[in-house]
């Protein structure tokens, strides 16, 4: 095994040249493999095997700095870097991240997870070793989805002015989770298939070399000049243009050709963008055909690249996905807008049916959210689906362009919780945290899934903007008989009883069920009430149930601070209620990767613990 | 007077063609002097007049829609529709804003105030239109300071796929609040400046057409192409390649030919951008002279250009500007960054001391915040200082980059708390919520000038993320002799009675002070504290004096959900410590803009209000 002399950064420079096609061919092997049984991020790895082998290659680690935009395409770096063992553990708790992690290995130099940053980052890495006079180089890799993110586009508007070494890599295989889309796609795709334009070229140099006298000289006056016309000779005067050196396009599985461009851009003395195709999940048939599927997966058969289990129970993305393709075709006013993650929110069944009224924007949060700011301000009613962690990027258009024309504009917030083995870049922590600062804006989440699908439609038809927000994974198909109307601000009080009543939102349903269930039978009395809004809080209901009980407990996926829990608290202090407070949620730290079951464990969030600490709250209030 | 005859949208079309530049005249005229009486936004204004009057010309309102991009350049537009008695009240309570509202006229199809959304609003506009089938023009008008956002690409990405009309204006004056940066500027430089471009173009016809027999076919073929060699013979390349057509550049101080390139515009059948050529302040020497200057401006004398009244003390920013330059001075290591806002946030100062160590990175809030971590990853110790409402935008990369890694960071976070009369997109109300929903951030703000300076070399010494907020506006000279030294997470207690005790935020101090001396003077025993930090929460010094009081009071300008008083009352509840909990802050609702004294009365934050209620709570407690 040639992937056994690895044992270390810089191990593999030590290997014969003739020992590279069987080390990638070796990685590929491991990573199917691996990945096959711990589940994890496939295709987008084999894509990279020739790319990171020729950057490890060309480059010292760790003194050369190397920033993995999003990062889920970093195994091969990790295995050479010396983490091969990791791959036991992957993205499970307490084992190796998926994702680069500086914490982890000195070769990772700048932690990433969400998209479009690595230019960012590596420009700071690259101004600091300029002011401290060190000396090193920097590499930012990033793909041509990432490059769709408009703080891709920030940072390269500043490299442009660089006097010094960078280097950027454009990993281009024409994907982001899902393909691509955009002037800037298509640009790069007249980059790839050069042919017509290389032809063509041509046919202009051979004419000019035609002019007696005066046409070579006009070649190579043309050539040199900084103008427009370099164009003709010189592809990727999109980057040009902005200052910035292009090489390429290079093809990213010959790491022969990628060593040597990487050393002519070590002696670029400005920013320089080297533009590597490559092919997602080459190598692995079922990956290549599919590179979307084999993105995140989890664990498969390697022959048929079946996944080995598959859940027969609709998750709440599925149940969203079909919702919204009925409310589209009752609705003509009904458009669905994504960012790159139209499988992953359940969309594309909608793209098909209705490819008129569907919108993925690229990598693009933020432009999502004014974009449907707009359709509505145009009559229409647009919803936006998008993860919990990524509608963090668009928090200000979500204050300023949606909810302060208070536009009805429905954001669908998926992944929203504890998101499991893509760990604290992912998780979905902080949403009912910060939409609940933004006035104007109404908060649901779903119990089960049922609700799921009442609240969806209540969030279309109303005249406001909505999130909704719900959890990855299975809808939850317990509490199937309470199914009143969704009205406005209202909570569903699925048992009334005295003494201690359970406020939970959404997918906590099952664990405050559970609660409540083992506190019945230890002879407590119980209530049970489903907050379905966490804006606005049903104030009604709080005044109400604090006549007749002494505990009021709050149960949210959510980080405490500025949640559920804290509204309640808050108005049953302004409304001198007297009653008692108890919140659990998620505490005030990063939350890592690992079973989502194990994870709730950790915080605090399971049966055990919380019937603990409430039957311990309320015995010493009895005192 | 021509602008007599202007009562409503459309009345321009009525006017003779040789009116027009007399329009534009009485429109500067009556811009000026209304300025020098309110204050406002005047430069921008200056610069845009005859491109408003032709956009009014060529279409019709409010059938057509114009997105303004920031929105501060929309008075000739005020105009045009109007609203000229509206200028009496600019931008004070209740009366006209200074940026496009919905509420204001039909005439304003988006609301924005922030800069880079007009394009992403604009295709939503467009979009909206063809699937409800409507026939009507939208515009977008944006600046090429706006450009330098990451959302204007982002929405252009998605432009260049349309089908049908949707023109972009791109009002070009080489400006944002600060002159502009990057590759995107040098690029528009270039098309400016085209004299050296168009000389060699000719150059290269000539000698094409001299070949015999081929050359003008040559030529003919190369105008006809779609590739690269079209650079030749048309300027905007960097958007054609995008698949969006360019018109220009073209004077935007020449109603005729605007007009006519709008007619143009209106034929074509996807996005095209019109490129146009301002001069900031034209018209007016003084503004004409110092565009940055006269960007956002208070009553000034018409004459001279001076403001009316300066202001002897410092402001927060100048306290900062100040020690920033001497921390600078001492620590090599420290570097600035802002998103061209180097004046406003005083960074200029620094800026010219420490060329090599500053970074104005455009608007680019999110690029800014990932830029610093990439910096701090370096080694060394970024101070970015932006404003509240600018913030928002770099939530995530806040959460993401900053604070996962533990980078030390330090966010200044300028313009929090009320803001006056730029109104409701502005104010900097929630920053205080959002930042403490993020884990390792500690948060600070100062209570009067020495604490700001303090608290400054506090943050740059202290190892992790901080962020420092503070106001608009006088940096208060009140209890100067309050200056114990800075201890993390530790308040200040300025004054230890009993009974009540008032934990203020920062700014809130002046308020506080003089609510306590009110309460002291009608016999209550009041004690007052500094929170000085917003997190972590001075947990020991809320248990100690829960002992002696029997109220807890605090005072923030910030929303109340989420905020300080939300963290006070959730800690007294966890440690059922034996006190009330009453706050001061903002309410869930949006304020609109006015004057700042103004505000605090309106949202209850004045010293008549907060004394009564302290009182009425008070007593409430005693029966």
């Amino acid at each position: 095994m040639v992937l056994e002399k690895i044992q270390k950064a810089n191990d593999i420079k030590d290997l014969d040249p003739e020992e590279l096609e069987v080390l990638a061919e070796e990685i590929r092997e491991f990573l199917v493999k691996k990945i096959s049984e711990t589940g994890g991020h496939l295709a987008s790895n084999l894509g990279v095997v020739e790319l990171t082998m020729a950057l490890h290659l060309a480059f010292e680690l760790p003194k050369d700095k190397m920033v993995w935009d999003v990062g889920h395409q970093s195994y091969t770096h990790k295995l050479l870097t010396g983490r091969k063992s990791g791959f036991d553990d992957l993205r499970k708790y307490g084992g190796m991240s998926g994702f680069p992690k500086r914490k982890e290995s000195a070769c990772d130099a700048f932690d990433t997870g969400h998209s479009s940053t690595s230019i960012s980052a590596g420009l700071g890495l690259v101004k600091a070793r300029d002011i401290k006079g060190e000396d090193h180089k920097v590499i930012s890799i990033i793909g041509d989805g990432s490059l769709t993110g408009g703080m891709a586009y920030e940072a390269l508007n500043n490299a442009s002015a660089l006097k010094s070494n960078f280097i950027i890599v454009l990993n281009d295989n024409n994907m982001s989770i899902s393909p691509n889309v955009g002037g800037m796609s298509n640009y790069l795709n007249g980059l790839r298939t050069a042919d017509a334009y290389t032809e063509l070229k041509k046919g202009v140099e051979d004419t000019l070399a035609k002019i007696p006298g005066s046409g070579e000289k006009i070649i190579r006056q043309m050539k040199k000049t900084k103008s427009g016309i370099k164009q003709l000779f010189v592809p990727g005067m999109f980057f040009e243009d902005m200052g910035i050196t292009y090489l390429g396009p290079v093809d990213g599985h010959d790491v022969k050709k990628l060593y040597r461009v990487f050393q002519d851009a070590k002696r670029i003395k400005h920013a320089v963008l080297v533009h590597v195709i490559t092919e997602k999940g080459r190598g692995y048939e079922p990956a290549r055909q599919n590179p979307s599927g084999f993105h995140g997966i989890g664990p498969f058969d390697i022959e048929t690249g079946e996944p080995k289990s598959v859940s027969e129970k609709d998750s709440y993305t599925d149940v969203f996905s079909k919702v919204i393709c009925d409310i589209g075709k009752k609705n003509p006013d009904v458009v669905a807008i994504t960012a790159a993650m139209s499988d992953g929110t359940g969309l594309t069944r909608f793209s098909r049916k209705f490819p008129e009224r569907f919108f993925d924007v690229g990598i693009a949060e933020e432009h999502a959210l004014t974009f449907a700011a707009g359709l509505a301000a145009g009559g229409l009613k647009p919803v936006v689906a998008l993860y919990s962690s990524f509608l963090q990027r668009a928090y200000d258009q979500t204050i300023h362009d949606v909810c302060l024309q208070n536009l009805p504009v429905v954001i669908a917030v998926d992944r929203a919780g504890l998101v499991g083995s893509d760990g604290e870049t992912h998780q979905g922590l902080f949403d009912l945290s910060f939409l609940s600062t933004v006035p104007n804006l109404t908060i649901l989440s779903p119990k089960n899934r049922w609700e799921m699908a009442d609240m969806l439609r209540f969030a279309v038809d109303f005249d406001g903007p909505v999130a909704l927000r719900y959890p990855r994974g299975e809808a939850y198909e317990g509490l199937e008989k309470f199914r009143a109307e969704i009205i406005y601000g209202r909570s569903e009080v699925l048992y009334e009883e005295e003494d201690i009543a359970i406020f939970f939102v959404g997918h906590m349903s099952e664990l405050a069920r559970s609660v409540r269930n083992e506190l019945k039978e230890i002879g407590y009395s119980c209530s049970l009430i489903n907050a379905r809004f966490v804006k606005p809080l049903d104030t009604g209901c709080l005044e109400e149930l604090a006549k007749t009980h002494k505990l009021f407990i709050t149960i949210e996926e959510n980080v405490l601070i500025g949640g559920y829990g804290e509204q309640v608290l808050e108005y049953v202090n302004r409304a001198k209620l007297d009653v008692a407070v108890h919140s659990f949620g998620i505490p005030d730290e990063y939350v890592e990767h690992g079973n989502v079951e194990v994870l709730r464990k950790e915080v605090g969030l399971d049966k055990e613990h919380v019937t603990k600490q409430i039957i311990t709250e309320f015995i010493s209030m009895q005192r």
